[in-house]
């Protein structure tokens, strides 16, 4: 039995999004109020992409918040309008409610800074973490989670990794598309300013169901879905892809592998030793070393990294704390060979290539139908006729259907900016010449065939 | 001669309140690449606020830059319809715009972390740090904006500290309606989510006009103006002086505080050195040390200090990081001297007073007309006649007339939480049965008179 | 016993303001469907305003739907938060939402076109009529609120009249803080496309409180409601009140007056005669010929009195269809004086006075405290200390005290634009020249103290 | 040569969906205020989606405003970046901004009520009469493009013809992707409170460009165009080919067209002649008899059509002005051969088919790249690389090559709703269980496949 406490009267916090985010049971409130959800305060959402859309600076923390607010929307809507009546009906059973909320409030907290870079090069998984969180009798948040039962957070942990066996509740959740997709194109788009990202969350609330395989649309709001479809891709190719941001990346990437080269070659020295971030570069961390970190500690270390002797580190960390981004060409399967000529060019110019460029792609796959076939089967998005029928959207839309399946995105080659931007002494050195006759209209072409 | 390079096609910033910034001048787009500027996107723009309104995460660089937007809206307006015709004519220069802009970019880039609260601890000053950033050789800032004269730092740094000679200049970014606090009401109301600081300010903007003392507003627009100060108002009664907010600032305070005491006491052992604070503690810094500060210097050494010895220091930074405020309560001149009773069964509930309780007020004074008499006169809102008669704004208005000149807010006393919400097993404890009697609709009672 | 038939589904109508505007109960979807509710469609809800804001073109219609839909989100925080567990408890009894959505729904339902204008000069009285509508067995309106119960239309009808006996119902309704005021203040706010209406809605639905005798607000929530005053305030002085909207209802009524005039001269000829508009000329029309009139049959026939013969009906219809106001100018008590010297000029440069001037005050009592020696002495509005005692409003916030009880607006004279801008052949001539000099700073002024 | 006057100051509307309209020359002012266009208040902008979304109340006027506005804001661009140095560079020639903003704002002059239906069946031509208001010599219109040049009309006439020679100034105002779609795609997101129309117009405004064939979109704003492309879409879909504005579409053509026939064959006696059709019911109708038309004029001769004796008449009459559509069903050319059965069962139900039931399309082609072939081949969107590149916007994006050159929308048999909830007396009668067995999942269906 699930022991949960309904707040005699509805808590609420301001949320720019959603305008409130209302709590309304005690273990939510409880949940908030642990160090390890707080600590998501200190940990942007979108990491880098605040170098592109200087208003991008939210946290996870207010995402968080923002997917519970509208799992319980959700929940709402399947009580009022499709409650069961019988075990098996595959309508909605209110008690599942606790539980889906819980696992929308704690999906992400297992993040730590820039955590995709992070994870890169110190093997950390923000997966792991998530669970090792909500069920290590460690923590604030396992330790709040059992006031439910005994066994809640492992319930609220298989929820979050897709085992949860109520198909509805790990769809509200994890699905093409759900909670957290829906309230991180919302936030996304009002903090960067951009509108791509403002779909219909109200119609496609009103159009969402309960079925007995996990959650369809009634098929007339099947343009209201679409309309979503299309906001993902748009925003993943107009701000999560944007090439400044991910030069940026590139230089946190390669600033925190210098860091490690250096430390591994025992070149730093006490005094200047990044305490927080030892265990990680030692490779022996804890659950609470993991916890002490946040987007601050980085840039604390690497404001101290101004001042080491190593050209490549200071020089690195000044890049990524003034916003020095490196510049950028995509390139194809035949222009990537001209990628070695290039970097001769930048290494005579003086830079190490390993820290000064780099190749980087960004491709997402903005919708799929399910596939037995691949790695990762998704949970494809099934609309529902007057009479039950399902349709899988691609198969109706001819907008979906032609970003079905294909990854979209490019393949960029990176570089510093002072190969086409040089000193005005350099400007006609016939390693600049030569250099930018590389590049036409965004992308690498080959000289020879000019 | 200023040497003033216009862009031959706009550069623009995507901001979430006013669209876009446009940057028109080549000396703006290289003072905002500044190592200076840059390092605004690291500190919050509201500071303890986002503790109570968890969307208030934005910085002081989005602030920055929609002020310049703002005067450069203004500045257009004034061209467009008040274009002086012969010097001396009250009308607008429009060589004044460029430094009008800079001023507007970078009056408060002397900002640091949690400005208030740290210069009451360290004796730092933002507005002389300010000065230094723009006409210290050292600054990247400085460098920049000789590039339009050798005088142009002093101009613009005159224009801040309110001295330059041309009123309109100084008015458009320092009055009691300018574009700096047109900025921050906006943005801050956005990213809160309240709706309170929400005023129209594109009919300011059409009604704000140059004349001979600086900038007036034709009186047709007198309701707007009327809007903006009780807007103006209502953000600082709602949200900047909110409770919690000020509660978080105290904890702050006294954990600084007790840092400090540690430190001057030698109980700081070198491995646990807040190795950027040094300076600071030392009284002792040059601009170099201050510009490696931000908030995330700070929450990295209170992460580390959860681990300290010091029970008290670990407690304050804990309550910090993981946003466990101190309970407050108004009170009034009679019920002050009640203070000290509460003060002395926090003590017995085993709370030094110093660190866990203070006295905290916030007031405002929302506009006041000129007063010669008063330390620090205020440039008064001036509505202008068909006829170019002035008339000051709360002679107008009986609702600016109903808060000119006064201070609104009020003075609270912060305690431990746990005064009111103790262990269960304390829960009969005499202490708090008694602590709970000077409590009464949120502010201080004496029992004796209950 | 009430028959209420909740719908197995909610029915949702998307709308600009709200979003959605939710339909739960069969009744409330019967009663948008019947004839009565229907013409609120073709019905402006601002009137003349639209001649000024040319956004305000929403209809009476969708204002309805907005106070339903206000209405419905106070009940459901009411059940959520302030449940009624005994009788008399002073908290919300749920059996009194359906009768307060019906009132809601249909509070406006005996408005006509123009209705301020249209009842001055024929005499309607739309409080009676919508009295008329609820109860007269003729209207789908009544047949619907039957199916309720058979005293249920009178119910619904005694809520509008303030007489039912729940005083929550009627101040939900019908107080200085009513979903109507709330509703318009947003909607009008927002076709406008002026901020002055934008108070924050949620903020004061969550503040609101049923008890005793009627609704209060929690003591916290002062500034929210504070500022929904201010809000309305602005709204009269800025939108409401604008003097070219006043104009064209200046032009409105002396249009009809010449109607009326010329009908009950015998002036009309049967080709000419307005057939819809005949019972009311005739001063003995039913509430059938009520419910036939909208904009549009104004304006028709205002089309067909272009090419009447008499001049000064065909010149009004042009001036009114063809938005072209007339001017205006301030007066006081002690200008007053100077209007007959005006009018003789206007008719001396052949214009009939009676036709072509007029003048009109726009007055507000922006709020009121309960005043029981007042003609209506109106509900005010309290605040709620945590300990249950109330304050009034106006006792706790400067700003609204200084508007409390005391009229704002203005009263003005309207008189031909083209005594201010004649033809180029009169420009010179003594008789406009002699105009202009009672004109200054949009007020009159007596010339001979200029 | 012509003679453009700028207004000293600029004069402001306040719209809602672009903040302020700005006024900057006079002939736009006097433009504004000529009787042909203030008409267009009179002039729904959505004709019956208002029955549908019932904030859809806008006007034509208001549309046209902001067509003007959007294509001041081009000019702006355009003459701030890209302007012309030497005549035929491709670039933005300044002096061509009155004709543009002239034509964008008289673009709709020739609307009249419902246009699309009522020149469906009076044989009225909305482009013949925008371009007799333009240049008939009797026309306000006329008399005030005249003030500009003689030859001024012709030329703004010629810009909406598509023929002026400026290819720029025509595709601003009529291409896939000008500033008529570009306002009503927003104006009329924002009045159904739907948001798919909201396309991100800044910074479309951003990369649009002149160039030598007309206009051209910066190759990196592609994703904000297919982005454009994809809400036009959207609304079509969702917004102007909704069933239920169809159906009243329907219903208005049959009332006319059942209003001709009974004039045609004599059954109008005197009292009932709606005077203002008369001259399109006897086809024989001036410039001034169309310029008599609005919304209203049809909606009060049906409101006197309600008590006229012909029973089809005054049903019809009722069903538009109550809003009571008819139902419909999608059907396909393998369904298409039901639809006699149907009627067959709709007129033994007691209803006359030619009346009551309809066949209707509503297909949009969302985006078409150049076809010589077509027979009005239309002006592709074209994106400019940086070397001048010009790339066709379906080659690029996959998304918009999904929908180019393919119609998309649906047929719809519209019969009464009574077919399907018949009274409860009829409920069980064959009948209308017979019919009801054509219809599944919204669509028809052969009861004889089933």
């Amino acid at each position: 039995m699930r022991n949960v406490v309904v707040l005699p009267r509805e808590k609420v916090l301001r949320d720019p999004v959603h305008n409130y985010i209302h709590v309304t049971h005690q273990v939510i409130l409880d949940l908030i109020n642990t160090s390890e959800f707080q600590r998501l305060r200190r940990i942007k959402q979108l990491g880098a992409s605040a170098f592109t859309f200087h208003g991008a600076e939210h946290s996870r923390f207010t995402h968080s918040l923002g997917v519970y607010e509208i799992t319980r929307q959700i929940c709402n809507n399947f009580q009022r309008n499709y409650p069961s009546r019988t075990p098996g009906d595959g309508l909605w059973d209110d008690h599942e409610r606790i539980v889906a909320l819980c696992a929308a409030l704690l999906h992400d907290i297992g993040h730590g800074p820039n955590s995709h870079t992070f994870e890169h090069i110190f093997n950390t998984d923000h997966e792991a973490i998530t669970r090792a969180i909500l069920t290590s009798p460690d923590t604030e948040v396992n330790h709040v989670l059992k006031e439910v039962s005994d066994t809640f957070p492992e319930e609220v942990a298989s929820v979050i990794a897709k085992t949860y066996p109520n198909p509805q509740v790990v769809q509200m959740i994890s699905s093409q598309i759900d909670a957290d997709r829906m309230d991180y194109l919302l936030r996304d788009a009002y903090h960067t300013g951009t509108k791509y990202g403002m779909f219909d969350l109200t119609r496609i609330l009103r159009v969402m169901r309960p079925y007995k395989n996990g959650i369809a649309f009634e098929s007339n709001g099947m343009h209201a879905v679409e309309d979503y479809i299309v906001c993902r891709f748009q925003m993943y190719q107009q701000v999560y892809f944007h090439p400044v941001s991910r030069s940026m990346e590139v230089i946190l990437d390669h600033l925190l592998h210098r860091a490690k080269f250096l430390y591994d070659h025992g070149q730093m020295t006490d005094g200047q030793t990044p305490t927080l971030l030892v265990p990680f570069l030692e490779n022996d961390f804890s659950l609470k070393d993991y916890l002490r970190l946040d987007d601050g500690t980085l840039t604390t270390y690497f404001t101290m990294w101004r001042d080491f002797p190593d050209d490549i580190l200071h020089d690195l960390a000044s890049r990524f704390l003034d916003r020095r981004p490196l510049k950028s060409a995509r390139f194809t399967q035949e222009t990537r060979d001209l990628i070695p000529a290039l970097q001769r060019l930048i290494e005579e110019a003086g830079f190490d290539p390993n820290y000064y460029t780099a190749i980087n792609d960004s491709y997402d796959l903005p919708y799929d139908a399910y596939d037995p076939s691949s790695r990762e089967p998704k949970t494809q998005i099934e609309l529902m006729e007057q009479d039950g029928t399902l349709r899988e959207l691609s198969t109706v839309s001819p907008i979906v259907a032609a970003i079905t399946g294909k990854s979209t995105g490019d393949e960029r080659f990176f570089f510093p900016r002072e190969m086409i931007y040089p000193d005005e002494l350099q400007l006609f050195e016939p390693l600049y010449q030569q250099f930018k006759q590389y590049l036409h209209n965004d992308s690498l072409v080959d000289p020879a065939k000019g």
